[in-house]
């Protein structure tokens, strides 16, 4: 099994709508679980409420739209996912996750809470989309390896990642961002397993920060996260790209989008997250 | 009162959760009132829950992201809009907002489910921002008013705005579109109310569906909408700019941007919504 099946994996109890499972150490970034894997953990849950769910039709297996709302951050240890079926139209399904860990204080707390739409993403026609962007091969590009040892030091989530950023992107790993908020990179799990649709959302959220490549280093925080899944990913390297042009009040939107080896843009997602702005002078 | 402040207008009862309005025909577009009024009503609710509660910063007064997924078309009649205080933060509070009405045989049908946050606008500081597209002055625009008499008859809605777009963005009111999937246009209240953020996620929401300029005039509902409001906006005549880049299997995005009377971006949106192909040869 691979390490990204293995970490969202989730056992079911005697209550339809609770599933358990456990986040690792091995998929932190800075002093939380990845927010991307706590989406996709939540999207397998209501994956997996969905087709068992009578009044639900089956073939609604593809995670198409989701907006996550993250209050506190995921650590090590169980959680539990609470899933609710809102509608199941023609469509679209529709239905509310929600992710709790046990506090300090041994009172739930919850992490994260999202609404998404399932749907079925078998092919489909395109009438208009976006091109890949134009980036030197894999091989051409910089690994998240030769990162700042300090940085991979609170980023063992990037060791889970093949992950090849475009050199004229990559500035703010040598302390020269380009200050132009765009950051493109080529994606696969480490663990050689291939995208699907959940796992394209974590990968929308993947990339180090965009506000890197804007000479700010601290931690972003994403405060609301919304992905759209377009198609079903072909095997092999994906090419995101995030950029951001909004930048104010402490606050960052960041844009991804993500396109498979086929050249087809399969996903889009925009966030809403925090930023700490380094003090004048200093 | 102006008749957005009267439309969107709400009765508490025993229950501070829940709060009571009316949906009136004048903001009907197709068979639903408009989904931007029923998100600026949801929003209103939680923004009279939070300032009525006791555990909550009474400072967080400006919604600044909501993501809204609408299950069945509101229609003109009585709601019940349902809140709950999910996390007050320093920076931010969280809620959820449930609309419902009553169903044909009596019971309660749900219309939209929303997360939002709210937080605090005042005096902002702005390191990066879109400028605000160019286009003739509203006087040199083409006025909704001028719009197919066939479509206005459907779109009451629009009779509550004072919406010009720029010629060249409107040739689908002439059956000419250009295909290039953009629209941009003035837009204030018809009642002379000035813009405010809660108004702004209407305003993201307001314009026709982008879809008219690529040649598709069906219905497209919107399944999932998300919208940032970054500022408070200046009085005055507000910006709004609408783009599309990927349409396929039934679905497209369609993004909007705001600016205010000053140039400043105010708001930004991305929503999913359905699309209606023609048959091919037909």
């Amino acid at each position: 099994m691979s390490e990204y099946d293995d970490a969202t994996r989730l056992e079911t109890g005697d209550d339809p709508t609770q599933r358990h499972g456990t986040f690792h150490e091995e998929w932190m970034i800075g002093n939380a679980v990845n927010g991307g894997l706590v989406m996709t953990t939540a999207l397998r849950a209501l994956g997996e409420h969905l087709a068992s769910d009578p009044t639900e039709t089956t073939e609604h297996v593809d995670p198409v739209v989701l907006s996550a709302y993250f209050m506190t951050a995921s650590q090590p240890g169980p959680f539990t996912v609470t899933t609710e079926v809102m509608r199941c139209g023609r469509k679209l399904s529709t239905g509310q996750m929600t992710i709790h860990q046990t506090g300090d204080d041994g009172r739930p707390v919850e992490r994260m809470r999202a609404i998404g739409s399932f749907g079925n993403l078998t092919d489909l026609d395109v009438q208009r989309q976006a091109s890949p962007p134009e980036m030197p091969p894999p091989e051409q590009c910089v690994s998240a390896e030769q990162a700042p040892p300090d940085f991979l030091a609170n980023a063992k989530f990037l060791e889970r990642l093949d992950l090849r950023l475009d050199p004229s992107t990559a500035g703010w790993a040598l302390g020269k961002p380009s200050m132009r908020g765009v950051m493109r990179g080529w994606l696969r799990l480490r663990d050689g397993r291939e995208p699907d649709t959940t796992m394209l959302m974590m990968a929308l959220d993947a990339l180090p920060p965009v506000a890197f490549e804007l000479g700010l280093f601290g931690w972003t925080p994403t405060l609301e996260f919304t992905g759209h899944v377009r198609r079903r990913p072909e095997p092999g390297w994906l090419q995101v790209t995030l950029g951001s042009d909004t930048l104010g009040g402490g606050m960052m939107e960041e844009d991804a989008m993500i396109w498979d080896s086929a050249g087809n843009l399969v996903a889009q997602s925009r966030q809403l997250c925090g930023v700490r702005l380094p003090k004048a002078g200093g």
